[in-house]
Order: C-alpha cells, then structure tokens, then sequence
C-alpha cells in the first residue's frame, strides 16, 4: 500500500474540512496518555533530554563546522550543537534531490508528507519540550501549539497542495472536429514541477506552527526545502528535519531534499536568500529583515508574516467581566508574544455602556488590570499561562514601557520566579494608558507583555483610526466590542476595506489570539502584516509550474 | 433568472474543461454567417467603420482631453480619438465602485463576466476588423485570435476564477467539543475581497487574447480593471471597455469599475502603474518595461509576459516535407510577430536523417527557404498568412537582418503589395544563417519575420543550447523533431528543468506558435519569459484575499 493510499482518508477528511471550515482535527490537542500512549509522556521527556549537551548530527553535506545558537528563556542549558553547513552545498543537493522527488508525482508526495506529519504527531511530546524550553512557551501551549496545532497547520497546507495539483490531469486527448475530416488529435502530457529550493525560515516564538506551512506547502508542490531556524529556536526544527530525511531515505528518496540551515551569520542568511537558485522564501518574523527580503529577493515568491498593530475597539458590552477577562487572557497568554496578541484596546473618552452600568475610560483601565491580576494571582497559574520572555530585546522594551515614556502606567510588570526554573525570565503584562494623538506610542508594535488603552474621542473615531492602523501598519487580528449592529456594521465594513481578520464579542473561551486550522484563515494576505495566508489555494498555487509536452496521435 | 443562472451551464462545462484539457470551446471559430448569424459580417463592418474618424465616447470620470494614437499597419486611416482621462480620477471612481462588486458577490460576478464573454462573442466580426486594422493581423487571425479564441481565454480565466472562489464558503459553524460538556460554538464568515484595482496592460499584437484573461481574472475576483491598452491598439480595447461598461450599468453596477485609459505619455503609465492603489498588473510586452514594472510595482501582484527565445530542435524527422511545410507556416503567420513564433532552428553541422534520406545542414536551409517561398507563391494567400508589419521598429528590424549583421541570409524578405490596402507594410521573412558560437546574433528576441538556422555541434549540444536559452532568456514555445525516443526523452527532461512548453513533432495542422484554451498551458510562468501561465489557478487565487469575522452562537 503506497503512503498516499494509507493516508488517502486523512488527506480527503483535511480536503473536506478546507471546503467546509467547520471544527475538525485528526490530532489530540491535549498532551494526554490516553491520545498518545501511556509511555509517551515519559518517552518524549527522555528523548527530548538525549539531546541536551550533544551534537545532533543531521549527516548533511558541505558541514564544515558546529554552532550551538541556543539560549533558553527558562535560563535551562541547552547546548546542543547543530552542522554548520555551506549555504551552496545544501543548495546543490537540494537540487539534485528534485527530479527523483518530482518523478514520484504529486500523489506520492502528499502521501509521504502526511505519513510525516503523524510521525510528527507521534513525536509532540519530545517536540514540545523543545518548543517551551527554546522559546519560553509554557507547557501546555508548548505541546498544543508546538505539536497538534502544528501538526494541523501542515496538513491544511498540504490539503491545499494536493487540491491544486490534484486537478492538473497528468494527461489529455485533445481531439479537434474538422467537419466531415478526421479531427485533430493530440497526446498531452502535464508534469508539475517544483518553482525550485524552497528557503523556510522560522521565528523565535512558534518554531514549528509557523514554519510547518511553508515547509509542506513548498515540499508537496515538488521542492527541495531547506529549512533556517531562529538561532535561539532550533531544536524544534531539527527534530522535524530529522525526521523528514529519516522518511525520506527509507522511502528510496534523496534525504537532502530537507535540511537545516543554521547559519553563522545573518549575513550568510542573507547570502543563502538571494541565491538565485532559491525560487521561494517562507518568513514569520520582524519587519526589517522581511522588508529586505521581500526587496532583495526578486528571484523568489516571498510569502512573508511580519509585524503588525493587532487591536480591539471597545464600544459597549452586555458582558463586561467576560469581555475584561478574556483580554486579560490574551494580553497574558505567552506574554503577550504571539503575532495575533492584541497591542492597543481602543476606548471611547466618554467611556462604555454595560451590562453593568456605564463604565468610565478610567474605570476600563482599573477593571482590565485587576482582570489581570486575578488571573495571575496564583503563582503557579501565572507561570503556565506567561510562560517566560523569549528575548532580552523583550525584556527591555518591557522596561522602557515601565518608564512611562509611551503613555501612563496603569498596571506594571512585575518579575515572577519560576517554580520549576530558576532562572527563567517571568515578567507580567504593563498595561500603559494614552491617548490615540500619542502615535508615537503605540502606533508600532511593541511586541511582548505591553498594551496600551487609547483613549479615542468615540466609537466612530476608533473605526476611523482601526482602518488606518491596519491600512498602515498592518494586523493579523481586529477584535471588536459592542452591542449596537450599526457598530459592528461599520468595524465589518472596514475590516473588507483593510482586509484583516475580525472577532466579535469574544466572551468565551476563544480568544481574538487564537487561529483554528482548517477553519480560520491565519492572516489575510491583504494588509502589511502578511501578504499570504495560513492557507488558502494562493498559498500553494504558485509553488509549482505545470510543463506540457505535446504530439499528434492517431 | 440572474446571469450565473443564465451562463451555469457554460460556466461549468469551462469548469470540466480545464480539468481534462481536452479540445473544447463554446465559440465557433470560423466567421461563419451560419454560427454568427446571416447580418452579422456586415454588422460587424458597419460597427467597425462607425467608430473611423470619430471620438469613442466612454463617459469616464477625469476627462481632460481627446488622443488619437493608432496607426494601421494596412495603412488605412483610423483617426478615432480617445478620451485623456486623468488616473487620479479613474482609480477614484474604480475605488469607489469597487464595494457594491464585492457585495454582489463571487456568483454573479462570474455571472455577469460570462455576460459579457457572449456579448463580446456576438460582436466578433466588429472587434476581428478593430483587431485587424490596429494590430496588422490578416483577417482570419483576426476574428480567430481576436474574437473567439480570446473569449476562450476570457472564459478560461473566469473558470478558474470561480473555481476558487465557489470553494470558500460563505459561512461556516465552528463547533469544538468540550467532552461532557457544551461544544464551543462560533459562527463564522468568509467574504471575498478583492486585492484592489487592477491595471492590464495590453500589447500592440493581440490585444484582447492577451489582454481579456488578465482583466476578466481580477474583474471575476472582485476587482475593478483599469485597461491600458497599447497606444496602437487601442480600438478592440476600447470596444471590450465599452461593453463591459454598459452591461454593468444595465445591471446595477457602477460602470466605472472598468474604464480604459489611454494615457498621453509613457510617464504616465509609469506613474498609474506605482500608484499605491493599484494591486494587481497584468503586462504582455517587451522585457525593458517589464522588467521595469517588476522592479518599480512591489505594491501590486505583477503577471508579466514577457520576450524569450522560442525555437525548434532539429535532430530527425520521418516526414521531412511536413516537417518543413509545418515550420514554414509557423515563421510566416502574422510574419513572425507571436509571443510564440520559433525564431532559432539548431540544426546539427552533421545534417540530419530524414525518410528522404540524410539532409545536410545547408539543405535543410534551402528547403526551409524553399517552403516558406511555396506557401507565400500566391499573392492573395501570402497577405493572408502575412498580414502587415505591426510597427516601425520591426520594419527596421527586417532591414538590419537582410543587411546580413547577423548571419548569412538564407532567403532575403521581399515587401508584397496587398490588394486591399496598397499602403500596407507587408514582407516575407527573412532566414539567416549563424553558428551556435554567434550568440549575439541570434540569443536576443529578434521580434517579427526574422529567424535563424543555427547550427550547432550535435544534437546533445543542442539540448544543452536549448535548455540554456530558456533558463537565461525564456521561451514560451520549444519544438523538437526526432525521431529517437533517447532524443525525445533528453528534450522532455530539459524542459521539466527549464520549464517550458514543448511540442514534439508536429507535421499536421497544430504549429508549435499555437496555444489551445483550456488545454494548452501558454507560459508556464517558470522561466524568464513569463512569471504567470494562461490560465492556471496561481492566476486567479491571490487575485482575491477573504476576509472572516466570527463570534459566539448558542
């Protein structure tokens, strides 16, 4: 039975599930023994640990050294080493592992890539103790989002793939009518091939949920990939690498259609970027290097995720302590370090109507901090909800908030410590008070654990500044709060015009940071913080080319 | 009934089509009174010379003076002058249209497109002699490639833009289980938006084949079209612009969500094509603009076809004369002056082997000359094959190629005079003669009725020139005769790396410079001379982007 065969119901569930973008996943989101095995648990702790100090030998070529890039936000050691390898021999074998991976077709390749992802799947829990101690993710969003989630986001991506290239017939009779003469007739032939090496290269936060897309959109299309970790995130990376050219070989293929790329210097990043033979590039991170990518890397289809000024606009409630808890949530979850964290809550002046009364501007800010600190008023709940500070660019940035520079203090941040890990950098949210003239202030991201209140001089204004913050800068996320259609009319019109994502009255247990596969599309591709999305046809469609060869036939 | 009711049926059998890419067209390509009705020449001509001398009324916002930039290749005055239209104001009112589009949404959208697609069918005999008189083209290219086979790639285009569009849906319930406890519930929906305004780019040589996918492609998606057309083509523009226009009044729209605009300066052009309004250009041309669209535009999607080098490899043949007879047609029609026309024949020094025994290089040659003489023998069939030289520039071309610069000149061009239009341009191809070391003859685009036999080592040597030609210059077109399946197989493996099209021994009735709607990819869009393909789905899914928004339900 060919691996397409054995995954043939996955892969049309996940197909259906595109079409349809209701709730569906094949994979536990929870890190239970009943889900994964009794001795899974224990078996990913180990494997994870057995890596801990060593080299991880990846058998790549063009090594020509080690590097061990890794600092823990939880100040656990790491030290594990990762092949350094020359940017042009990884390119060469790259290429030279494409026509075998072209010739086994589409079919074949979608089959291999699931049967990668359910290894994966099998491997979450050894995945997510590399996630959380790399990127300072806490335990359970390290396995959800490290492993599951992860997981999902591939295979959407590669539902994706095998749809598009599902419907390119592999060939065709074309038989033209000439009247009372015999018709025309041609053989027709249609070969999918790869655009050529896929460059992936991961972020900091979320090393596999944001690299994982790109990787098997670019894999399934027939590409090459070479994958380039953060440098404080690759681990994660590696494993899967690993993984995929274990597959690989034991399927008769070239393992070096896959490999790591951690280089030494962003400058051999950049070198490997621009390589002429790199035709697309995948990117989740800051707006300096994605912005020079996507001016430097004309030879490639970029499909970058940079920054962005996620918000919410809050108008009116007829759920007020729902609505203050669940952006306590989102504001503390990971520290505020997710792409989709809300940055800036925009409130009128005149303050809100609620099921409580109207509330004062002044009274928002008090509430939404003490919704803060009762979430965090446990110890133990708060580490697993913040998890730790992923860069020391974060950790300051946390500081120059607490300076007041940008807007008035109205929560600050205060240094938790860890029960499990002494050393880990444990900081809660500063929630900062402005006014929307302040633009200085919030209109750039300010990513972490920091939010600001801008005070608007009403509901109509802070649609107005809504559409320009993301027509602008960029978000991947708009929430909105109000209890009047005409509010929620004109934030659902402007959020067509900017093209961004909008949660409305979010007062359950979803939250406007949180992006289901299958269902919610994860950025629109259409405003400055990406310019493609998790995943639609527009993320696979252009990753292969279609050559025809054609010739009479009797 | 609404139009997608209207045209379901249509819409879905082009739908079937580009899934199994045999022969298909609703449209009869013959301009037959018996399938266009009995009035319909005459009409049509009557149509044609209503517009000469006159100003073609648009009722476009902007409006600041008349042009009148055709010039004939027949010779023939034309003199109708076309509104100046300031960009400023069209991209105003193309904005301003473009929410009641989205609104009406992705079904009758394509409804109305497939409106107009038989409404431009029905006036093919007025857009053949449009098409004709701007373009140089003989009549019956004119009405084929001008009106239906245009229209196939019109409805082409649309089919693959409903097809990704009619697989988002409207909304979806979102349902997550909670184990014993109530599901999570949310409501979401998913609204395509279009990318923004559009810019097509028309070229002087066919300028609705090339220029109806791109529009109808962005137009289907949600967006409004800006139609640029060349300023010596600028009539079956303008008619297709005209159309549209009314039929969106007719129905509702706002008529300005398709305008055309003839700009009075290249530095106009220049400066539509970077304002930030605009998304998405569509481009056919010459590779100094294009390229320049593609560095300057990093605001919109570029799809750009663009110069290459098409040709033929030579190795063997077991119908000799067909072969000959074939590539002579293929070098005469329309004198050279397709995106598709072969202009380099590599040859090996050694001849080659033929059913008529071996044939040496210089034989070949001759017999080449000899074919292209015999079907251009009769005056009346050689203006039908030829039609006239499109611009000066090409005319001088001729000029500098017979001076013998860049080989010896196998076959001279001579002018023909043409019995309708004595101020026609008209002249027969010039075939030269050159080494495979000459590369700077013949490794440019040397545009119109110029090609050249290059010999080259051996047949090895000449895969490996062919494959370099594509990689470095592009090529829309490869053609190889052979008739060893090693030879064969060598080709077909160039061009999956160099990704182009190939045709394998053609001797009938298909010419290599031929490209089938619904069948035949025309650019793959992987390699220099074209980064997008008629039609794939990478034409038409980042055209749009969806917008959702999603909130809590009981």
């Amino acid at each position: 039975m060919s691996l397409f065969e054995k995954h043939q119901a996955l892969i049309e569930k996940a197909v259906q599930a595109i079409a349809q973008r209701g709730y569906w996943s094949p994979f536990a989101e929870m890190p239970s023994p009943k889900a994964y095995g009794e001795s899974a648990p224990a078996a990913g702790r180990a494997a994870f640990e057995s890596y801990l100090g060593q080299r991880f030998e990846l058998d790549q070529p063009g090594q020509s050294d080690w590097i061990s890039p890794e600092v823990s936000p939880y100040g656990a050691p790491l030290g594990v080493s990762y092949p350094v390898c020359e940017a042009q021999a990884l390119i060469d074998a790259a290429q030279a592992a494409m026509p075998g991976w072209q010739r086994l077709g589409a079919r074949e390749r979608v089959g291999l890539c699931a049967q990668a992802i359910t290894e994966l799947n099998a491997r979450s829990f050894e995945i997510a103790h590399a996630v959380m101690l790399t990127t300072g993710q806490a335990w359970m969003m390290a396995f959800q989002a490290g492993g599951p989630h992860a997981q999902d986001r591939a295979l959407e991506a590669l539902a994706y793939a095998w749809q598009e290239q599902s419907r390119v017939p592999e060939q065709a009779l074309w038989e033209k009518p000439q009247g009372k003469n015999a018709p025309i007739r041609m053989r027709k032939h249609f070969e999918i091939v790869g655009r050529g090496v896929a460059l992936v290269i991961g972020c900091g936060t979320f090393p596999t949920w944001n690299t994982y897309p790109g990787l098997f959109a670019a894999l399934a299309t027939g590409n090459a990939v070479i994958v380039k970790p953060h440098p404080h995130a690759v681990l994660p990376a590696a494993i899967t690498v690993r993984i995929l050219r274990q597959l690989l070989a034991a399927q008769g293929q070239d393992p070096n259609l896959v490999s790591l790329c951690v280089p030494a210097s962003p400058a051999a990043t950049q070198s490997l970027a621009t390589h002429p033979a790199v035709r697309s590039i995948d990117f989740t991170g800051g707006n300096a290097f994605g912005r020079w990518l996507l001016q430097h890397c004309a030879q490639a289809q970029v499909y970058a995720e940079l920054a962005g000024l996620n918000h919410v606009l809050i108008d009116s409630t007829s759920a007020y302590q729902a609505m203050l808890d669940n952006l306590a949530f989102t504001l503390c979850l990971y520290s505020g370090q997710m792409c989709t964290t809300s940055q800036a809550l925009l409130v009128p002046r005149g303050g809100i109507d609620t099921d409580q009364g109207p509330k004062s501007l002044e009274q928002v800010q008090t509430d939404l901090a003490a919704a803060i600190d009762r979430l965090l008023a446990k110890p133990e709940v708060a580490c697993a909800v913040l998890g730790a500070i992923q860069s020391d660019e974060t950790l300051a940035r946390i500081a120059q908030a607490q300076s007041g520079q940008w807007g008035r203090v109205v929560r600050a941040s205060q240094p938790l410590s860890h029960p499990e890990f002494p050393q880990a950098r444990v900081h809660t949210p500063v929630l900062l008070a402005c006014d929307a003239a302040d633009e200085s202030a919030y209109m750039q991201e300010r990513f972490g654990p920091i939010a600001f209140v801008v005070s608007v001089p009403d509901t109509e204004a802070a649609v107005r500044l809504s559409e320009r913050m993301v027509h602008e800068h960029g978000a991947l996320t708009v929430g909105v709060y109000s209890t009047r259609q005409e509010v929620l009319h004109a934030v659902t019109e402007a959020s067509w015009r900017a093209k961004v994502a909008l949660s409305i009255n979010l007062t359950g247990s979803v939250y406007v940071n949180q992006s289901a596969a299958y269902s919610d599309y994860h950025g629109t591709g259409g405003n400055p913080a990406a310019n493609a999305s998790y995943a639609d046809s527009a993320f696979v469609a252009n990753r292969f080319r279609v050559v025809q060869r054609r010739y009479h036939v009797e």
